[in-house]
């Protein structure tokens, strides 16, 4: 007999009552009295599992019904439609074979156990039904951005992790290297000789696909990178991990209210996407996790999103009367206490802010005529504050060339960057999605450690 | 006016009939006489460019007349139908505006290009079609194998890049640091103390996802992953890069035979997915890059794949009476000539290669009942040799920990590893595909620099 997934039980149950099933799993909770037991059993390909009926006709009922839990099986039995009970159908099992017992010292046991705890066996948590929810949204989610992107003729790029350019000319990178750290090569000087060094220079991993993303837009028109990005920034927040997923499309003939356009677009796609394609995940996060998340996505998926530069929202800021703990001035930062006011007080739904002065933003954004501010957005989320950053990139060759002097930035670096603009470059804008902040939007989770399946972050690289 | 994409006056035409329409792009040919000219302009959304008939009533004629190639403009004109002619339409302009000047020493002229003139300008060679053709049916082919997963309900796991292990025990990694390569801290032993390093510990970049599924696929049942691997390998051929992407599936309640036909159905997905979508493309490469490419991957894509025990192949290659540059005896691995003449000349189609000597594959591998071998299975196919790899797991704790201790690896570092077997073990397989191999397999390119964006090799990292 095939093997059956339980997805498809609860997906396709008319095909399946009073029919024979096989299904595998692994035991979620077990109980038995003298003749007959009760096992949940659950097989990873749905978010419920499906209950087992058995009793001592099996010649090892003694057997399994000592099991401990997360034990695997093999069940064959009869589906048992029971539309009036609260599990819709049930299996009676005619044999039960033993894949592989588990062991009385589980971690998982029945209890609740902190998150924080979880983090140290995250090689098991994905069992449990919050991450198991969580990583089957990340899941999903990542489909769903290929899918909403693929669709539109858009190319995926694969830009490299290893690189030895610096894209936001920030520093905080790892650096990648084969040199023998307890014999390394000096130059004349006495300092590392990185030309001995594998790639014959010093090489970092990647903070950032988009230059190499503006290289392919101006061959492709539309593309998007999706790949792992890399911060060796010493902060432990619940927000910061050293290794995280970044989106980044980048468009060609393209200006700033264009990739707004495809953001909020991009946005509400994969929003509904989610709640299409994991119904049930996505009610135990409205009831566990965080209540009123049902209706905060219903909120952003139906809303036109709001619009408003930088210099209005200082104005909102101020007129607030609001008492932030970071001071508001134009010229400053937008801190997360204030943009989570922008979006959650304020607009009540996400706002896009566009035009922040030139001084607080990246060299590649392209100046505004007014030559104080710089042609880019961030989008502004309930619950998390800023979500997208995107901006226009500057296609003029001097005022490139001159913005890159001007802040001691090596031109070499940057030749081929510049040459994009040399040979036939067009108006084009893009922007970066930070991926688990995505997916902390959508579930709820308040850590990026609870949303990556083997986190990093100081001290932290263990599994 | 609403800007159109290229691609949808192909896939579209008769939507555009005698209409007004407006595009943009790159100039790929032009040349003109005194009183009218022709572009051939690109936009990147499609293989094809579409031909642009310009006069003299335009104000700025001689502007545009003299455009070196490469150059952007937007194009308004009139949609002309041309059924009979070699190109089915054309467009003749009412109106162009330039909107980035190329230059007259733009790198790529008419005259063709050796390949690896055209690494050295990666920012550019995009533009040319062959690399345009290569880089879409990349993007192409990542998202069929996303869908192809996605719609089965794999999870997709994204495991992590930066590891304190070291999957293969291969060796040859990439090291990661935060530390002051010109004052490094010492330890009592006057060696390196990586515990004062950003992860408290050394770090490398990973060269598989594996492990990271497997814990995975005992939680989902079915999952995968896709991202970027490394290896620092000193080793300067046409198959080996420093960064390249693996997909890795991985499931539990599955034995050899179901990775088996899991990969068939796979590569033949993927097949189809990629000469659905990128029809243009495909016959380009079987024109210009190999001849044949065509017939090769309709007998993949229709044949039963061939299966073959290690023994029996041994036996097949010692009776061919060829006369291969390395030693085929029982016991030795297979080189690419074997594997090459195994489904090109015995099997004249793919072959997955099963059974393999224990001493010659990883230490997770299951080992079979004689003791001697371990379920594990390459895919060989024509023009490349080793597509993918894959194997049942070795599921058994105590063969498994035996297997670590007899190697001389250290357990401790496999306690998570370890602890998928103790606590409710299945048996799981799965199998790795080097993702730039399947792109030289379905296009006929002969070097992995040449699939890759901008590769990373020994003494090249540049971009």
């Amino acid at each position: 007999m095939k093997q059956t997934l339980i997805k498809n039980l609860y997906r396709h149950t008319e095909n399946f009552i009073d029919q024979k099933v096989q299904i595998s799993g692994w035991i979620r909770t077990i109980r038995d009295s003298k003749t007959f037991g009760f096992i949940e059993l659950n097989d990873g390909s749905f978010f419920k599992g499906v209950q087992i009926v058995f009793d001592d006709q099996l010649e090892n009922y003694k057997e399994i019904a000592k099991l401990p839990i997360s034990s695997s099986l093999k069940v064959e039995g009869d589906f048992i439609h029971t539309p009036e009970a609260k599990q819709p159908f049930e299996i009676k099992a005619t044999k039960i074979d033993l894949e592989g017992s588990s062991n009385v010292d589980y971690p998982l046991q029945k209890k609740r156990h902190t998150f924080e705890y979880l983090r140290t066996i995250a090689h098991l948590r994905p069992r449990t039904n919050t991450f198991n929810a969580v990583f089957r949204v990340r899941s999903i989610a990542a489909y769903a951005i290929h899918k909403f992107f693929q669709e539109q003729g858009f190319v995926y790029v694969q830009s490299p992790i290893i690189t030895g350019s610096d894209t936001e000319g920030a520093g905080e990178m790892f650096r990648v290297t084969t040199l023998d750290m307890d014999n390394l090569p000096k130059n004349e000087e006495g300092k590392t000789d990185s030309s001995k060094d594998f790639f014959g220079r010093e090489t970092n991993l990647t903070v950032s696909g988009q230059l190499s993303a503006e290289a392919f837009a101006l061959a492709f028109r539309n593309v998007y990178t999706f790949g792992p990005t890399f911060r060796a920034e010493n902060s432990n927040t619940a927000r910061h991990a050293a290794e995280f997923w970044m989106m980044e499309p980048e468009m060609a003939f393209a200006e700033l209210p264009d990739i707004m356009d495809n953001t909020e677009e991009m946005v509400k796609f994969v929003i509904n996407y989610v709640l299409e394609h994991a119904p049930e995940e996505m009610n135990f996060f409205n009831s566990f996790v965080e209540k009123g998340l049902l209706d905060r996505l219903e909120n952003a998926r139906t809303a036109d999103f709001g619009r408003v530069t930088y210099t209005e929202a200082i104005e909102l800021l101020k007129e607030s009367g609001e008492d932030f703990g970071y001071p508001v001035e134009w010229g400053l930062d937008l801190q997360t206490e204030h943009e989570r006011y922008l979006c959650e007080k304020v607009f009540k739904k996400p706002v896009f802010v566009t035009d922040y002065p030139k001084e607080i933003k990246a060299f590649y954004m392209r100046l505004n005529d007014d030559q104080k501010t710089v042609a880019a957005t961030d989008l502004l989320v309930p619950g998390i504050g800023e979500l997208v950053g995107g901006s226009q990139r500057e296609e003029r060759e001097e005022v490139l060339t001159a913005k890159i002097k001007e802040l001691g930035m090596n031109e070499e670096d940057y030749w081929w960057y510049l040459e994009l603009r040399k040979y036939g470059g067009t108006k084009h804008a893009g922007y970066g999605l930070g991926f688990e902040r995505l997916i902390m939007y959508l579930t709820g989770m308040t850590n990026i450690r609870d949303v990556i399946p083997f986190p990093r972050t100081p001290g932290n690289a263990e599994f």
